[in-house]
C-alpha cells in the first residue's frame, strides 16, 4: 500500500516511475478499465479547480470511480484536537471522518490547508498528518500546509517536455513574487525540491525575510548532492534571473507571519517590484516561464509574459491529468499488472 | 468542432437534427457507449437543478464523464477583465481557468448570468464571450446573458409532441408574468426566436415598458419571415391570449432596469395582474400552458393552471435531458458515426 | 415500484431480504452490472458525509449512475406549502423540483430534516412525504425527520455480525445522551424498532423529559410482542446498562423542545452525567458501543470507549454501504433477476 503523503513518499524509483508515466499519459490520452471496481474518496478542506478536475478525471480515465466531499459545505466542520470535548461547532473528529471513508474506499485524495497563525502545525503538517492516521487506505496528498507532489511531478514533465529530456544542470530560477495575502509554503517547498531531484541548478530568488524552510533547503541541498544539482539562495533578482532557462514565479508568505502578520503584509508590499515583466525575462537566457497556478495578472507576472510562447503555464496545469493518472497507478500498485503496463 | 453559444450556432440543418433526436432520445430512453472515453466538464456560476442533472446524466446516458465545478463554491471566484491587475477578491483569471479546463475535456458546459445592472456586459453575453474565448474545446451555453438554446430546442420539442408535430402556423403567446424580482431576458429571447423558427403564429404580449431588446425582435421577425410564421407584439393581454394555442408564461425585466431599477420593480408590481390564472386560460383556444421553471406558485400563475392536463411544464424539463443528448450528440459529431445513428 | 419512506415500507420479507444482502454485499464487495442504465437522483436537504458517500458509491458498485443536488447551496432554495404564494426567498415549489427530477431517474434519496420548532411537521415527516407525493419513482429516506431506515439497516447487520447470527434476546440500551444541541429523533426511533424486530431485551434509558414519542413507543412494543422480544424504558442508567449486550448511545432532543426550547436545553444541560464512559461501560456484561455517527467525543461518549475493541461505530458505518447496496437492490426489483441473486 503506497502512500503519497509528502516528499519521502516518492523514493527514487516510484519517483523515475511516475515521471515516465505522466509523460506516458499525456501522449496517449488513453481510457482504460486499469482500476474498475476500485473507489477513490476526494475531501476538499480548501478549494480547489484544476487538483479537482484533473484528480476526478484521472480516476474516470483508469476506470474508477471518485465520489468527493467538501466538509463545511455539504458536511460539517470537523475537529482535529485529540482528546478535545467536542461541544463547539465541529460536529465530527478526523478520526472518525477518514476512519468511516477508508471502509468505503480504496484510496484517498486529500487536500488540508496551512494555517499560517500557527507555525508548529504549518511545518508539521499537523491536519493532513491526522487524516493519514485516522485512515486505513493509502492517502494522496493532494496539497498539504507544506507539500504539493503532484504540482512537482506534473510541473518536472513540463520541464522535459519543454527540454526534451535535457533537464539536467539547466538554470531554474524560483522567484519569489509580491501577492496581496500571504499564502502557503506547498508549492515553493515542492518545486524547489522537484528541481534539485531533477538536477537543476536552482536558484531561490526572494527578498530578505522570504526564505524557505532551513529543513527545506537542507533536504534540497542534500538532494542536489546527489543528482549533480546544486542550490543556492538569492536576494538580488537581477543576478538570479541572468542565464535562467526557467523562471518559476511564486508568491509565498514570508518568516514574520507567525509572529508579526502587518509586519510581513507590509515587506510584502515593499517588494512589489518582484513581479515578474517583460523587462525581467529578456536578463534570462530566454527562460520558459512557469507558475502553478491560480495566477494573479498584474501582480505576479504581467500579461505579456503569460501571453509568449515562452509561458508553460498551461501545459504545467495539463501535465497535472496525467500526473494524477500515474500517480493512482502507483498508489494501486497498477505498473505490477503485466497486462496493464505498456510505456 | 460545433460549439452551442447561442442562437447562430445551431444552424437549420443543425436544429432540425438536434430536434429529431431530441424526440427519438426521449422515446428510446437508450443508455449508449456512443461518447465513451470522453469527458464533459460543467460550470456553473449560477445555480441550477434542471439542467445540472439533465446535463450530468445525458452524459452518462452517453458514456461520456462528467465533472462539475461551482466556482464561488467549491473553486475561488474568477476574474472577468482583460488587462486586470488582480488584486482583490478574484483569484483566477477565466482565461486560465477555461484555458486550463480546456485541456482536461472535450467539451465544457457553462452557465453565466446577466448583472441586470450592465446593460453593455449582458448585451454583448460578456462573461459568457469570455469563457468561449478562452476554451479550445466547444462550449454549450447552458444559460448566458442572453441565450439558453437547450431549453429552446426542449421546448420546441414539446411542442412537436404536444401538436403532433403540427406547430406551423399555431398562436403562440410568449406572455409576460410578474415577479418579485427582476430577471434576464435569456429564456424569453430564446424562447421567441424558438416559436418564430417553428414558424408560429408569435405574439410578444407585455405591458408597456417590457419589451424585448429590438435587435432582438427583429431577428425572430426575419426567421419568421423565412418559416412562414409571423412576429407581433402586445399590451393587450386579453386580445393576446384569444385564440392562442400556447400560453408560454415567463417574467423578465424592464427595459429601465439598467437606469432606474426601483422604477423598473415599481412598474412590474403594477403589473401583478398578468399573471396566468383559470380565467386568462379560458380566453385562449384550449391553449397548452408553458413555463422553463423555477415558476413562482401564485405569482406567476396559479395551482389550478399547473394542475391542468394542458400544462406541460413538466414534460418540457423532462425533454431537457433529451435535449442536452442530442446537443452533446452534435458538439460531438456524433451522428457521423453511422455504427450509431438509428434515428 | 419500492419506496422506502419509514418503517411500515419494509416488511419482514423485504426486511430479511435486504439484511441478508446487506450482510453478503460486505462478504463479497463486488462490483457488478446489475443496475446499468439506472439513474439515481440524490437531494440532500441537509448535510451528509457517510450517507452521501455510502450512497453514491453504493450505485456505482451495482453500476447505476447517481447525480446529487444539494439545494440552497448548489440550487435554489424550495417551497414546500401548499397554496403557497411564492413571493419569498423559495423560487421553486417542491412539487416542480421532485416531479422534474422524477423523469430523469429511475428512484430518487432524500435527506430531509426536522424543525424541531413545529412538532406537527416533525411528527408527519411533513417535508418528507410532500417530496413522495411530488415523485413519480421510488423514493429512499436517507433520513427524514422521523426515520432513518438506512441506518437501521446497516444497525442490525452489525448486531448480526458482531453475536455470529445470535441476536435475539440479547439486551440493548438505547441509551440517551448529553449533547450540545437539540437533536431529532429520526435516529432514536429507527433503531428502537430496529432492535424490536430483532427480538432483542431492549431498554430506552433515559432523563425524566427525553421519553420518545408515544406512538413509537408503542409500534416497538408492538413489534416486540411479534419478534419474541421486549421494549421497556428506564429513567434510572445504571439499572438499565446492568447486563447489557448492546449499548446504543444517542442523544436526541426532550418533548419540550416545540413548546419551551431553553428549558429543553437546560434540562439537557442538567443530566451531562448521561455521558457514556469506562465506568458506565463496566456495568454491562461487556457491552458493545454503538453510535450512528457523527459523535462528539467527551460529550456523548469519552475516548477510551471508542478506542475499545468493543466500539462498533465505524463497522456501523462500513455497514452503510452494503446497507444502501440492498435497498437500491430491493427498490429496484435486482433481486428477481435470476442471474443476477447469488446469495
Amino acid at each position: 500500500m503506497n502512500s503519497l503523503t509528502d516528499w519521502s513518499d516518492l523514493p527514487d524509483a516510484a519517483w523515475e516511475g511516475c515521471l515516465r508515466r505522466t509523460l506516458w499519459h499525456r501522449a496517449h490520452r488513453q481510457w482504460t478499465a486499469a482500476a474498475a471496481g476500485r473507489a477513490l474518496g476526494l475531501v476538499f478542506l480548501n478549494p480547489s479547480l484544476r487538483t479537482r478536475a484533473a484528480t476526478e478525471l484521472a480516476a474516470a480515465h483508469l476506470g474508477a470511480h471518485a465520489v468527493t466531499l467538501t466538509p463545511g459545505q455539504d458536511t460539517w466542520p470537523l475537529e482535529w484536537r485529540d482528546r478535545a470535548v467536542m461541544d463547539g461547532a465541529a460536529a465530527e473528529h478526523v478520526r472518525e471522518a477518514f476512519g468511516v471513508l477508508s471502509r468505503y474506499v480504496d484510496a484517498l485524495g486529500v487536500r488540508t490547508f496551512a494555517s499560517l497563525t500557527d507555525y508548529r502545525a504549518d511545518h508539521d503538517d499537523t491536519a493532513f498528518r491526522a487524516i493519514v492516521a485516522a485512515s486505513n487506505v493509502p492517502v494522496i496528498n493532494l496539497e498539504s500546509a507544506r507539500w504539493h507532489p503532484g504540482q512537482a511531478l506534473a510541473d518536472a514533465a513540463t520541464l522535459v517536455d519543454r527540454f526534451d529530456g535535457e533537464v539536467r544542470g539547466k538554470k531554474f530560477v524560483l522567484n519569489w513574487a509580491p501577492h496581496p495575502k500571504a499564502l502557503p509554503h506547498a508549492v515553493p517547498n515542492s518545486t524547489l525540491l522537484m528541481a534539485a531531484r531533477m538536477g537543476m541548478e536552482v536558484v531561490v530568488a526572494r527578498p530578505e525575510g522570504f526564505g524557505l524552510a532551513s529543513d527545506v533547503m537542507d533536504l534540497a541541498r542534500t538532494t542536489a548532492a546527489r543528482t549533480g544539482g546544486s542550490v543556492t539562495e538569492s536576494a538580488n533578482q537581477d543576478h538570479a534571473l541572468s542565464g535562467a532557462h526557467v523562471v518559476y514565479a511564486k508568491s509565498w508568505a514570508g518568516a514574520a507571519v507567525y509572529d508579526d502578520a502587518a509586519s510581513e503584509a507590509r515587506r510584502r508590499q515593499n517588494n512589489v517590484g518582484w513581479r515578474i515583466d517583460g523587462a525581467e525575462m529578456v536578463k534570462t537566457n530566454g527562460a520558459a516561464f512557469m507558475h502553478c497556478l491560480p495566477v494573479r495578472r498584474g501582480v505576479v507576472v504581467t500579461d505579456d509574459v503569460l501571453a509568449s510562447p515562452n509561458a508553460l503555464h498551461l501545459l504545467q496545469a495539463e501535465y497535472r491529468l496525467h500526473a494524477q493518472k500515474a500517480i493512482l497507478e502507483w498508489v494501486w500498485d497498477l505498473w505490477r499488472d503485466p497486462t496493464y503496463v505498456r510505456a
